[in-house]
């Protein structure tokens, strides 16, 4: 049989919509990215609507955009925060963003991790992770979240991952609610 | 900047140690697959003592093996049933395996799913996960599993998802003592 291989990179509009250079400094210029990922990719239609991206935390520094791609390469696994957990590991080549005498990194992510995102949030080794939108937004849209309780969360916080809630909540979710104008594809109805 | 690419294949062991051709046609069969991906990924040092096998579930013809691949790929997010997962996805072209018209298909895991393998298996599509070694027996050797509660099973029982825990767990866990007298990486500890 031929064995599948799998080919994972970044969709066209990455190269010109993404800023690599400039510092990201505060949690508003963090997240904006974020949703811009989510927004990008609904407008040139190559994912669902959710995005997310990886910076060091100190200095601001992006390693990493992830968008939805589950579509685009039939893999259900491919939600934003996946790759750019997998893109940040591979940039640095490394399967930890928390490695000795390394900066500190942090997740940032439009909508509400889905419980393989947040479980995958544990092992990725960021020790921060900021939402937009919420999984009651998401919801509406039928996207589903998955298993994911009060106690996931707090499971995360003991082991020192700070999380940090609703923030830019509306503009995150204004991209969902182009997509349900768009009718974009429910993937996971 | 370059931007990264992922490539993703199966251990070069693959090609001589799975029959695709053979059905596997007892739960015992395509248990004993799964051990022997964890085990061959053991002995032959491309990863960690976790294991996986996807099959349609009425012809028990074989899908996909995973294995889990952490540290071969410096990423965090290649647990044993992902691979399963993305690559049935890949060799299908579907990023659903619970397809409409399409049979229906199964996951046989060598040991309990983490919080990140749990959420992945609601989106893969499977209607039944079958496990070996369980939480406890992975935990003996520091390897975690993560935001996994009895309401998360229950989570995934309710979206029709039949799981079967302890299935063969000796057998399975024979590999994770293995894994241990090798004195193998533990990534997650």
């Amino acid at each position: 049989m031929q064995l599948p291989v799998l080919h994972i990179e970044y969709p066209a509009w990455v190269a010109s919509h993404v800023d690599w250079d400039r510092p990201y400094r505060t949690d508003e210029d963090r997240m904006r990215l974020a949703i811009e990922m989510s927004r990008q990719n609904v407008v040139t239609g190559t994912g669902g609507p959710f995005g997310a991206a990886i910076f060091e935390r100190a200095s601001g520094k992006l390693v990493s955009v992830g968008m939805n791609s589950v579509v685009r390469y039939n893999n259900s696994t491919l939600h934003g925060e996946m790759m750019a957990f997998m893109m940040a590991q591979a940039r640095l080549g490394s399967f930890t963003l928390r490695a000795k005498d390394g900066p500190e990194h942090e997740l940032f992510t439009s909508c509400d991790p889905c419980a393989m995102c947040l479980g995958a949030t544990l092992w990725s080794g960021v020790t921060r992770a900021v939402c937009g939108a919420d999984r009651e937004d998401a919801f509406r849209l039928h996207f589903e979240e998955g298993p994911v309780f009060p106690e996931s969360l707090q499971y995360l916080r003991k082991r020192g991952i700070e999380i940090v809630a609703g923030f830019l909540r509306e503009e995150a979710n204004a991209v969902l609610e182009l997509y349900r104008q768009n009718k974009g594809v429910i993937y996971n109805g």
